[in-house]
């Protein structure tokens, strides 16, 4: 079995080479009956164009779109939320028969890199970008390439790319008004690194919402969203004289390893202490008391952002879009202090 | 900025473009000298061959490989697995400057097809299979067509294929005889589908490992790996009259679901019963007490495999290898029953 090609299936049809091409590509030149059965066989003997020849064609497209994943490779393993964005993304490729290039870079300059290396060799046809920084120069790039691009967040700080966006500050503030209506006045927040657009906008949702209900000071420690960094950060709070009798997470394995601190220093869930994590996964509902979460659809994200670059590769003006934002979702982990 | 063209590179050096063709190509017909002054030329001006033309040309490459993963796309979020073979397999790619396509399917058919067009339409240049199945038509596909393949898994019931394997049955071996010391006499496996070689092959090597220390009889109970299945499998085996003093899950997942079970049944972890996972991970270390686990360099596998794959593309008649087997873990999930 060898790969197909355009003779053997004029052979199969016993048509000329060129009658295949007209039934292949649409064109007019031979019946419809005949177009028909053609392309029947060319479907049973398994052809399909190659690749590289569609993209020498002009304004071909190579038929793939890159997604880069900048973060420690030991934090990915652990983090269900990439897997769900590229479950969704899939889904959406699954249609158009594309492919997904996936890449993970240990720094931003090797991400960066990588786009130009993908733009030179026409590797992709375009590509999502996650994880948008403060000045982020992957911005600029894109338009200077120009490399098709929909950024997943902002929607400030994309320049003029479009974006699929989702209000946190609405889900953030949810969180707080429901831990201040248990009655918790130290609420402390465990955010991802300050350099994410996110980070920040969360942040200052954070401290919006908490001068809201009256919190004396709305404090948010950094930590890099791996288990140990969350769990360092935990311990730290929990051994303060004045510790926090609420604490919320930006994501999930942040928050479960946040769970196992507090068993280990003999502190109750939710007696003495209150978890929120953002991003609900299977993680959150796995442990014991299952944590409450902000749960939102990252594999419906994941579709939407391909669908949006699939538009912007067709050379459409794509404007950005509003997720649904995410919902309190709650748990056994947070409840009233106990006593 | 425009993608660079030999025409540019010709320009900035002043030279003709055959001049510059017979540097970027290692061909006589410029000095070294020369040549290397085009290269850096070429370099600055962020050129790269395209791929396309590349595929082109005679035993051209496509330089990219492709991995499918046919797992529910829900089950994917939470299992550090395949993130962390995907890690692995970049770091090796990273060093030829190749591309991971990577596809999520829903069943094997789907699957097969994937195979099929990436083949035909020169996507890749060969692939990585995991979970190997009971006669999985995969082999005789990859001969078939034929696609360079390696098997992350077997040796037995990959046919041709080279295979990167692990002795799973001297870890078994080592956590059966571990916990019978313990005093443990009803030990249960909650393992993955029957379907799969190696989950199989764990199964006999439990049988043979149980009878070995005198244990009664050896039962194991299938499961998805997702955290809910293993969940329900617990609590099934926990509502037992004779409940099972010991669990070996095949999965870091099942067994962290496992582990919030017991806690949801008021059964202490490790006094009234012992939990073991397959596959440390950083889940495990999270939960408290932390899982004992059989730990294996997942990222060192996804790297071999795609150095092995590698050496198969350039044709080279690839040797099965082994791996580095799985160690035990010990941590506070396990211990002699407490009273």
């Amino acid at each position: 079995m060898r790969r197909p090609t355009i003779m053997d299936i004029a052979k199969a049809a016993g048509v000329s080479k060129g009658a295949v091409s007209y039934a292949l590509n649409g064109r007019p030149g031979v019946s419809e009956e005949t177009r028909k059965r053609i392309l029947g066989i060319a479907r049973d003997l398994g052809w399909a164009p190659s690749s590289t020849a569609r993209a020498l064609s002009p304004g071909g497209r190579v038929g793939a779109i890159g997604l880069i994943i900048d973060r420690p490779a030991h934090s990915l393993g652990v983090e269900p939320f990439f897997m769900q964005l590229v479950s969704g993304i899939e889904m959406e490729l699954a249609i158009t028969g594309s492919d997904l290039l996936l890449h993970v870079t240990e720094d931003h300059q090797a991400e960066i890199g990588a786009y130009r290396r993908w733009f030179a060799e026409r590797r992709v046809d375009g590509v999502i970008m996650v994880d948008l920084r403060v000045d982020d120069p992957r911005i600029a790039l894109a338009e200077a390439l120009p490399l098709p691009a929909v950024v997943l967040g902002g929607p400030h700080g994309a320049g003029p790319l479009p974006c699929l966006y989702t209000d946190d500050a609405a889900s953030i503030r949810e969180v707080v008004h429901y831990l201040a209506a248990l009655g918790h006045q130290r609420i402390v927040r465990v955010a991802g690194p300050d350099g994410f657009v996110h980070t920040r906008d969360r942040t200052r949702a954070f401290e919006a919402a908490s001068a809201e209900v009256g919190l004396a000071d709305a404090v948010t420690v950094h930590a890099d969203y791996t288990g140990e960094a969350g769990a360092r950060a935990t311990r730290r709070l929990l051994a303060r004289t004045e510790r926090p009798t609420a604490l919320v997470y930006d994501n999930d394995v942040m928050a479960v390893a946040g769970l196992g601190v507090a068993r280990e220093m003999g502190v109750d869930v939710p007696g003495q202490l209150s978890i929120v994590a953002w991003d609900d996964s299977t993680l959150c509902r796995l442990v014991h008391p299952p944590l409450t979460a902000v749960a939102r659809d990252v594999a419906a994200c994941g579709r939407e952002a391909a669908r949006m670059l699939a538009e912007a590769i067709g050379g459409r003006a794509v404007r950005s879009r509003e997720t649904a934002r995410g919902e309190l979702q709650p748990r056994g982990s947070t409840g009233p202090l106990a006593g």
